[in-house]
Order: C-alpha cells, then sequence, then structure tokens
C-alpha cells in the first residue's frame, strides 16, 4: 500500500501552508496545468467539468429571470474604453492591447475586453428606441483579459473565464430591482449548488466597481479565514447612458436616459469550493457540482463476476434522477482500470468525487457493497437491493452537510467587535471577519487598512448597530461593516 | 395590413442579388448586429440561440465519443506559434498581435489564438509520458481571430466562435480513424440537425490545412450554388509531435512520437442554415435547432377567452417531448404583445418559427386552430383535443421536408463533365457542384481555378470513375473531384 499513498503524501497540509496545499490540490486533482504564457491558465477535463456545471445551473436561472445570451466582439477600441472617465481610469492599465493586425500597424490600438460594459453601452445605444424595447436582458459567457503582476489558479490571472450580465432599465427603480436580484440568484446558486453560504451586502464607495453608483457583493470566507468575493452585481445609474447617449423615448413621450446594470460571476468561484471544502487528501466536491458524483472501485476485479456485478450497478445507479439536484441523472463512472484499489481509493479522494462504492468478491456474496463519504470518510455497508435508494440518500446527505460545515465554520469565524484594540488584535490573531461599526468616512476605511491590514468586504444587507460609535474614528457610526483579509 | 408586410417588403429578392438577401435577413431577422470594430460582429439572441442549440447538440455528441472539455490560454507567444513551419506560414499573416500588456510594452509578441494547435502541443508534450495516458481526446469551445480584409457575417469576420477537437493517439491508424470518425460526426449531425445534405471527402493538397497530412472536408450547397465549406477534420499524422518532441513511452518500452488530428466547426454554419433553407420572407429554421419551434398568435386577443386558451394550449405543447428531436419539449411561446396579427405573422417568417399557431373566437368556438407551416405556408386546420400529436407530427415533417428538398436542390444542381469546353461552360452557366476527373497535378488545379473559376472542393469518398482522363491537361485520371464557386 505504500505506493498508494503517494498521490497523499505530496500535498501539503492545509494548516502547515494553506497557499501550498491550494496550490498542490489545483495540480495533483489535475484542475489546471501551468501554460508556458505569463499568468494564462490550462483548465484541464477535471476543471472545466466543474466549469461546464456552474455554467449549465447558472444559465437555466439566469433565463428563469428573462434573460437571453448574446456574444460581442473580445476587442475594444481605445476610444470606446475611454468614453466613461472612471470606467477608464479602473481598467485601462490593466489591458492588453492589440496594435498590430495582419502585418501592419493599427491606427488605433484594441483592448482585449477586460469586461464588456462600454461594448454593452455602444449596441444598446443603436437598438434601443422606445420604452417598447426596454428593459434589455442579455448576458454573455466569455473569457475576459486583466494583465495582472501576480496571479493563482482560478483566484486571479491574466485571463479568465466569467460571464457578465448587462441590462438596461426604463426607470431607477427596475434597475436597481434587477441587480439586487441577480446578487440574490448567485447566493441562492452558491448556497444550493456549491454548498457555499455567504453574506450579502453593498460594498463601500473606495471598493465599488470603477463607473457603478452602487456595487452588491456576496462574500464567502474560506478555510483560512480569508473572504474571496465570489460575485457582484452593479448598479450603474444613468452615468454610462449620459456618456453613451444612451436613451429612450417613454411612454409620455420625452426622450429619457436608460438605467443600467451589471453582473458577473467567473472561476474565481472553483477557488471558493477548493479552499471551502478541501482537505488535506484533496478536494472535495458538492454532489450537486461534482462531474463525477460517484465511482465503482472493483475489488479483486479479475475474480470472474466482480466487473460483470460493478457494470450492473453502474448502469442501475446512471438510470436514476436525484430531486434534490434538479432531477439530474447519477454520474457514476467505474474505474476498472489496472491500478490498486488502494491507488484508485486516493484518487477518489485526490479528485473529491463525493462517494466510492467498492464491489468484491465477498461483497457480491453478501449481495452487498461498501459506500464511503468523501466528506467524513464514513463508510457505509447497503445491500444491493438497496442501492438506488441508499446511493441517493447520501449524496443529498453529503450536500447538505456540506453546507452545515461551511455554515458552522463561517459563524465560528465571524466576531464583533466595538473597541479599536479588541479590533486590531482580532484583526492579527483571529482569522475570519471582524464586525465592526463605520462612519462611513474614507480615512477611517484607509486607516482601517493601514493599521490592522483589513479591507471591509461588504455592508451587509442585514445591519445590526453593535455600537453607536465608529471603531475607528468613535465619531457617530452610521453602518455595521464586515471586515476581513481577501483573495 | 399594408403595414404589416414592411418586415418583408424591405429584404431583397433572393433571386435577384443573392448577397444582398443574405445580409437583409442576417439584420432583419435579428441575428446579428455589426459592432463598431472592424470585422467583428454582435451575435443578438436570435442567432446566438442557434449557436447554443448547436453547442448543445455537437458538444454531446462528441462525450458520446469520449471527448472531454478543456479551455486553454487566447494568446500564443510568437516563438511557439513559428514551430511548425507550414503552420507559421498558414497563420502568421492573419494574425492580431498583443505588444503591451497593462503600461509595458511586452518582450514577445503574442497572437490572439487564430487556432490551438500549438498550445495543445505544448500541453500534451508536458503532460504524456506513457502508453497509458493515450489517447487524449481534448476539444475547446472558444472564439479565435483571423484579421481578414473582406468580412461577412458568419462566413467570414475578423472573430468567430467555434470548437476546436486536438486529440493525439499511439498509433497512425487510430489517430486517421477518428479523423474520419468526426467527418461522419459532423455530417450526421448536419444531416439529422441541420437539415443540410452534404458531400463528404478529402481536399486536395493545395486546399488542406496549414500543416496537416491530410484535411478532410464537409462541403454544403447554398442556394445559388456555392459551396460553403462547413466543417473539417485533419490528420496531422507526426509532423507535430516531431516539432514540439510530444512522445511516449510504448508498451514496448520505446520511445515514440504521437499520431495527432484536429476537427472543427465554427458559426459559419449558421451562415449555411441561412442560405440552404432562407427564402424571399426571411429565414427558415429546421425545427430540431429552431429556439422556438412553434409561435402561437392571438386573434382577436382582447376578446374574452383568448389569451386564455391561448395559454392553456401553449402549456400542454411545452410539456410534449419529441422523439425525433433527442426527446427534446416543445420550444413553444405565444406572441401576446399589442401588434396586429398580420405583423406577427410576417416576424414569425422573418425569424424562421417553423410553425405559428392561429388561435381566434371563431376557432375556439370551434374547438380547432389554424396551424400554418414556415417552409410550404400551408395551412392545416386542426383540433384542439389533437393539437398535440398534430404539432409533433408536422414539426416532424417539417425537418424532414426541408431535408429532402435540400437533397434535391443539390442534386439538380450537380453536374458532370468529361470534356473541358463542356466544363468550362458549366462553370460559367451552372451554379453549382460540377464532378470531374483530375490527374492529382497542381498545375491543372491552378489553370481550373483561372480559366475557369472554380476550386476544388473535395475528392469525395464515394469516388466514381466517370472519364479515364483528367478534365484539364487529358492525361491519366486519378481521383474524381466536385470542383464549385465556394463562399
Amino acid at each position: 500500500m505504500a505506493d498508494d499513498k503517494k498521490l497523499v503524501e505530496s500535498i501539503t497540509s492545509r494548516d502547515v501552508d494553506f497557499a501550498q496545499w491550494y496550490t498542490d490540490i489545483v495540480k495533483k486533482a489535475e484542475l489546471v496545468e501551468y501554460s508556458g504564457i505569463k499568468g494564462c491558465m490550462i483548465i484541464r477535463p477535471a476543471g472545466y467539468a466543474i466549469w461546464e456545471n456552474i455554467q449549465k445551473e447558472l444559465d437555466a436561472r439566469f433565463k428563469e429571470t428573462g434573460v437571453e445570451n448574446v456574444y460581442m466582439p473580445m476587442f475594444i477600441p481605445e476610444s470606446l474604453l475611454t468614453k466613461e472617465k472612471d470606467h477608464v481610469e479602473g481598467f485601462a492599465p490593466e489591458c492588453a492591447w492589440v496594435t498590430v493586425g495582419g502585418s501592419e500597424k493599427l491606427q488605433e490600438r484594441l483592448a482585449v475586453r477586460p469586461t464588456s460594459e462600454t461594448l454593452f453601452c455602444d449596441f444598446y445605444s443603436r437598438i434601443v428606441e422606445s420604452y417598447r424595447d426596454l428593459p434589455k436582458l442579455y448576458n454573455q459567457w466569455c473569457s475576459v483579459v486583466r494583465w495582472e503582476k501576480t496571479t493563482r489558479p482560478f483566484l486571479r490571472s491574466a485571463e479568465f473565464l466569467w460571464q457578465e450580465g448587462h441590462t438596461i432599465h426604463a426607470t431607477a427603480e427596475e434597475a436597481e430591482a434587477r441587480t439586487i436580484q441577480m446578487l440574490n440568484l448567485y447566493a441562492k446558486f452558491c448556497e444550493e449548488v456549491l454548498a457555499i453560504p455567504l453574506v450579502k451586502g453593498r460594498k463601500t464607495d473606495k471598493e465599488k466597481f470603477a463607473g457603478a453608483e452602487a456595487t452588491y457583493t456576496i462574500e464567502a470566507l474560506m478555510h483560512d479565514g480569508k473572504a474571496l468575493q465570489s460575485g457582484t452585481s452593479h448598479n450603474f445609474g444613468d452615468g454610462f447612458a449620459h456618456a453613451f447617449d444612451m436613451t429612450f423615448t417613454d411612454k409620455d413621450n420625452k426622450i429619457k436616459y436608460v438605467h443600467q446594470t451589471s453582473w458577473g460571476m467567473s472561476t474565481r468561484i472553483i477557488g471558493a469550493i477548493i479552499m471551502v471544502h478541501g482537505d488535506d487528501d484533496g478536494l472535495v466536491l458538492p454532489p450537486h457540482i461534482a462531474p463525477t458524483q460517484a465511482v465503482i472501485i472493483p475489488i479483486m476485479q479479475k475474480k470472474e463476476g466482480v466487473l460483470e456485478k460493478c457494470e450492473e450497478i453502474r448502469k442501475r445507479l446512471a438510470g436514476i434522477k436525484i430531486e434534490a439536484f434538479h432531477d439530474e441523472k447519477i454520474r457514476v463512472k467505474t474505474d476498472d482500470s489496472d491500478k490498486t484499489p488502494g491507488w484508485k481509493f486516493s484518487e477518489q479522494e485526490m479528485r473529491g468525487i463525493p462517494i466510492r462504492i467498492e464491489i468484491g468478491p465477498k461483497d457480491i456474496e453478501k449481495n452487498q457493497c461498501v459506500i464511503v463519504r468523501r466528506d467524513t470518510r464514513e463508510k457505509i455497508v447497503v445491500s444491493l437491493d438497496e442501492i438506488e435508494t441508499k446511493a441517493t440518500e447520501i449524496l443529498v446527505s453529503i450536500q447538505n452537510d456540506m453546507l452545515a460545515r461551511a455554515k458552522a465554520h463561517m459563524a465560528a469565524h465571524t466576531y464583533e467587535a466595538t473597541e479599536w484594540e479588541d479590533f486590531k488584535e482580532k484583526a492579527d490573531t483571529k482569522p475570519g471577519f471582524i464586525k465592526a461599526m463605520w462612519c462611513g468616512e474614507l480615512d477611517c476605511e484607509l486607516k482601517v487598512k493601514e493599521e490592522a491590514g483589513l479591507t471591509s468586504r461588504c455592508m451587509p444587507f442585514e445591519q445590526e448597530t453593535i455600537s453607536d460609535k465608529c471603531i475607528c474614528c468613535g465619531k457617530p457610526a452610521k453602518k455595521l461593516v464586515y471586515w476581513g483579509k481577501a483573495y
């Protein structure tokens, strides 16, 4: 068995070096391979299959709310990108620029899209005339480029995959409602499908998106106590509408400016799945999103009847729909390769496959199998007559238990502080969220960053008053803020 | 009704000016909007939904053959692109080059991928060690950029969407089998789903892909008699393997080079759907791929009970699965906007929705509705009791009839020539494919192009001997070739 453990032994322990543990998992679970291009990653089948499942789930939820998909060019002429002042200041410094096309120098540089607000604005300004054309609820799935100096797989890379929704509306109220609707959709998706609990709230002005009037965010807490911004939804008001002349004739026959939103979720969320659920043996995938939910591992597979029984069980399971996972059929495989069972166990663990089903000659004699849960390692002896219902129950339990554990972890790592010294001490010694009051001034936000090393993650929708004074300056408090260190 | 015809009247007739007709449809059916970026198009919801359906169908078929999806970086360093000599000569002249990242000039230029063979080669060379790692059957869905001077929506654009499959194998036989397997998969998909018949064959050396040993193609015939290369599959042999040092240790413990394939289909195929099936009233979509398969149009919708009945019928139809279309449920909508019925009829025709279902007070009285086929304009009175079975039957008939008509059109526009003068006359006067024998020499191929204006579309798999002499030089013939004008 010594050899069988090789896969596992080469992972750094999560508690010894979290960053290295993360890198090890990403590599060993074959999610990503580094490419020769600085800051660009290759997403391998095991990683891309997770993204495909995320896309499928999110896309269906978008469409239920009336969203339609489109595809915009990947290039943005410099003159277009610079039309909205705040926006260009935010993005121009991190653009990749195309300056040569074919063998000719271009007259105007083209940015590889870092985000597509400007393209959608230009498009909308040309296709919208009257209130009858509103709202437009468009989304696209694509890759974007932001020239980052330091990069980490999924979390920060020069190119990444995402979806970006861009909507325009006749009224400010409707735009605000859509902004909140999409944030709630993200949060629900993360909880239900990825088993990741979140804090929902609004970003401070300092942290909001370049050009937005308001940015809303969902913040998740990783196992190491750092926060990860997992999805954002922006209300632009009519700022871009003025810059791009996006007007329409309203019912009252007056020309008005549209109100606009955008919202996005990216492959970054795969980093969250890893860092919320993973352990020292590798990835732990929530069953709802796992590309393979169950792997059948034959024991003594050369013995007569073993592989046949495995195939019979695989077929039976593959026909079962799980209601809790949108009636999708169980995704099950048999590993009949010539590796040892021990090696296969390690692989199942490293790849985070929610359950493995061990079937050997003795099991077959007893008309049973052993189901091993990836999350708890619990071994459950199951009668083969009941395999369909038991496997379903166990998968659903894993999903629920993973969410419950992640919630408990977040609760246990969410602190409060009402005094500056206590706040600073907690910031130093207690990785997690710290809830504390804030006066609303940029100066205090900057001081918290400088002296306590924390940034404001969000002003949560669920406001409380835990003190009437700003944690930093002691002046009257306006908002409760979640502070933390972030990826 | 005069106003209702506006949508339709502004389309150029297909027989008067095919190119303008195409452009009109693309615009009026809202498939595409021109962007401000030269050669780049915006794919609007009606166009993108077709692509989504194509993706879904093709992707499922790929996966059935063991293909897995990945994502590679969009940038290729110049040094990587230039590793294989033929390949770089083919693609370097039409690359878009990133030369600035952030505010710094890059030390090495990066091409925005025109195709990703070089990236896959580099990747494979690093992850493959032994025969156990083979085959690798990877595919990606992405956009690529080729700096084109003249562009047309879907047919030729600087950026387009596609899938590119890249596989490596232990033996030459296995690579060749995969190349042919994927070409057959494309052909079957086009016939079954898009109702487009094809000629399958091999490209001449002149027309093959840069760096390939053999290129296979499916060629479709458009309504105007021009050919469209609709999908290609390439066998690279071990050429790239040598350039990129892609080796593996085989079972006999010897180090060997892998054998490689690639194959792709792009948004170009949407151009084929338009040009094979469209007519003077607009788009005609095959039901299997149509984003909306049926639109219910209420007549006198303000009369009591009309909209209610429409909603009842919509719900009933939306629950019906069509076996011939992979058991997918009928995609049906009601158009209850405040436009006139006549306007809605024109819109349904322009957008190519396969059937419309008209329901008014008189129909309701008689417990019936009128189904109008988009392809033939046939009006069919259907009892509401039978609406599910009748709508299903009609949709399946449309799909079959569209394929039959396209086949008949291709047959009627496929000619033979055994004499040079006859060949040239047909090339001048008979738009379509001309079957003629060829000696295999480049000189003759060039002369056919120069003097008859035709290119070799392919050497069909189904070879015949219609003469023993080359159509051009009269020397002994080696191959039957389909010649034509192409998009």
